[in-house]
């Protein structure tokens, strides 16, 4: 699969790339807006066009349980179905069934889950979650894999992780679908050995591209880039990386630094529906009253259709009147901030430029959240008084 | 106010005219979308372009309560506020204030309510109505009225009509905008009497335009017509008519066929939300399950978006999946739907050829509505069998 990824350009770790699917090109370092139920909360395909997207990741196992794999096969596959015609990326469905108030039973043979959404029982093997990729037609599957929690010992990180390295041979063995990648799951939580040799196991396989998992869940944050960068220094220099679930601005601009190519996060639009809108000072929260009057755009260099239409007084309204248009204003704006980072990214790239592109832009967007903290602290400190 | 409308063309009563703002032109017969609280729910101003829509209505009432007359002001007036410069029409607020749970007394001077967001008391006169949509910067305010509620008796029905005459008189007095037109309301209950009375004393009032106010609230479909076209029949032929709170497809074609001009109503929008969707063959309900494998849009003939890009299927997903992006999908095809049936009436004014486009539109429309309670009387009928 030599086709499915280019490297045109470094710059110290970081990597300038394309990866072309049957469905169009992606350029990397790219994010992955996360359409978990076949669509991305409050935002329609043609938002996602205007916004710069140019690859989706949705959920097996929330399309198994609604509307059902029959029924995307019916309609022509995940992407006639959602009338996005661009790269999709499908999960294996394993992080969802392994959140602890679904899981029943982890055997060898694979997961016995209950569905969240009518409490019935449902079996999920490794095999099992191939085909149902297979037939949803995304450009890119994944391998089923344990993701230990953080805070466990090395014993069950490493039985999880050596479960992972016997499904993804499983999964390999069974993989089937011309045209779709199969990408592998790194685990081992926050142990490097672990970490390298999961790594080392898993290239021995030769997958088409390699995911990080099993980070982002609770550790220091100084863990996830001590293992981000650990991975962005022994993974194939000609694959695809890829790290699973990470997504602040910050992070994104960190790990694009440390070699990673892709990325998937839900957060950017959660956050977005909640009022939590990116600028490049922080995060701020446009339901605040001190926004009540305010008469300009959320981030006077932003493109995206809510900056260049709305002011922020007009968001906060909406937002105060609960008026549905708050969440789709919000969650353009949000990975449009994002989507821009990684075009940033890889013009500085380009020209060699990203190691100050990413300090500049780290030091404003995080001296403003300790500013932010500051000043909370500072009033907290006023009403105790 | 000779300026404000042009009549082009009459076909039998129904009338195919021009309204000119400073805004821009609203071609009539012309369906406007609610804005309650400054936003066409789950509809952006780029949507509204795209549907063809011309002029929005806002209420008065929402606005005063939330964000406040005097934020919108600072903001640069509501075609500023809501980034929407084309035409708009406030309401005087009077509807929503005579709403029996937050009317606390209504004297000669004005009406004492209570606010539905924090039970705070305010006092409304048909001069703060007209200061507020002054400040607000309408095209178009409406006079205070007062809409008695249907099925009283002709006596409390006259009182709020002789109430609604001298208030319009307050009204005109006070009004001092320029550009702003100032429209009056005809009340009168079911009343042939009291409407021809009302219509008469408004009309020596020489407003600049005439809306029928007090109807749809539940008297019995033909009185609605029959109001109506004693409207059509006798409110000047040069000012244009505007047909309060209505807005199914089927009464917007009858209405226009008895000399109507402008509507609004949130039902279009209030019943995509609910999944209910217009077809040239009745309202159909998306989340009914016969619906889950319909690979085909909504309406072959519709080129909405939505009709253009998403199947019945994918639209019955998002409805059960409880997706955000349902709710703008089906208000775009409703608010299309409607704003198309005002297009083909125009064109088929033109050609004096509307009767025949309204009855067949109105038979097609209605003979499956009876279609689909026969085949639900049916079923009931086998179940209880």
């Amino acid at each position: 699969m030599s086709a499915l990824f280019q490297v045109q350009a470094t710059d110290c770790q970081a990597r300038k790339g394309t990866l072309s699917t049957s469905h169009g090109q992606v350029e990397t370092p790219a994010f992955m807006p996360v359409a978990t139920q076949g669509s991305v909360k409050a935002i329609a395909p043609d938002d996602l066009k205007t916004i710069g997207t140019s690859i989706l990741l949705c959920n097996t196992y929330h399309l198994m349980l609604r509307p059902g794999i029959e029924i995307v096969r019916e309609m022509g596959g995940l992407q006639a179905f959602m009338s996005w015609p661009s790269p999709i990326l499908t999960d294996s469905g394993g992080f969802q069934t392994f959140s602890l108030d679904r899981m029943k039973k982890v055997t060898e043979e694979g997961v016995l889950f209950r569905s969240h959404i009518d409490g019935r029982n449902h079996f999920w093997s490794p095999e099992t979650s191939v085909e149902y990729q297979e037939v949803l037609g995304a450009d890119i599957a994944m391998v089923l894999d344990e993701c230990a929690p953080y805070g466990l010992g090395e014993s069950p990180v490493r039985e999880a992780m050596d479960r992972t390295h016997r499904w993804a041979i499983r999964c390999k063995m069974i993989h089937n679908k011309q045209g779709q990648a199969l990408f592998a799951v790194v685990q081992g939580g926050i142990s490097q050995e672990l970490r390298l040799e999961s790594a080392d196991t898993l290239m021995s396989m030769d997958f088409d591209g390699y995911a990080v998992g099993g980070l982002s869940l609770g550790e220091p944050k100084a863990k996830t880039y001590e293992i981000v960068g650990l991975m962005g220094s022994i993974l194939p220099r000609d694959k695809p990386r890829y790290l699973m679930g990470v997504g602040s601005p910050d992070d994104l601009i960190e790990c694009i630094g440390l070699g990673i190519d892709i990325f998937d996060c839900a957060m950017p639009t959660r956050v977005a529906r909640n009022g939590g809108l990116f600028t490049n000072l922080g995060r701020v929260s446009v339901k605040n009253s001190r926004f009540r009057k305010e008469d300009k755009p959320i981030d006077w260099s932003c493109d995206c259709y809510t900056c260049k239409s709305f002011s922020v007084a007009y968001l906060h309204h909406l937002f105060k009147a609960k008026e549905l248009l708050a969440y789709r204003l919000a969650s353009i704006h949000n990975l449009r901030f994002v989507v821009r980072l990684m075009e940033h990214s890889r013009n500085s790239i380009l020209e060699g430029t990203f190691t100050a592109f990413r300090d500049n832009f780290l030091s404003e967007y995080r001296a403003t959240d300790e500013n932010v903290r500051l000043a909370q602290k500072e009033k907290w400190l006023r009403r105790h008084r």
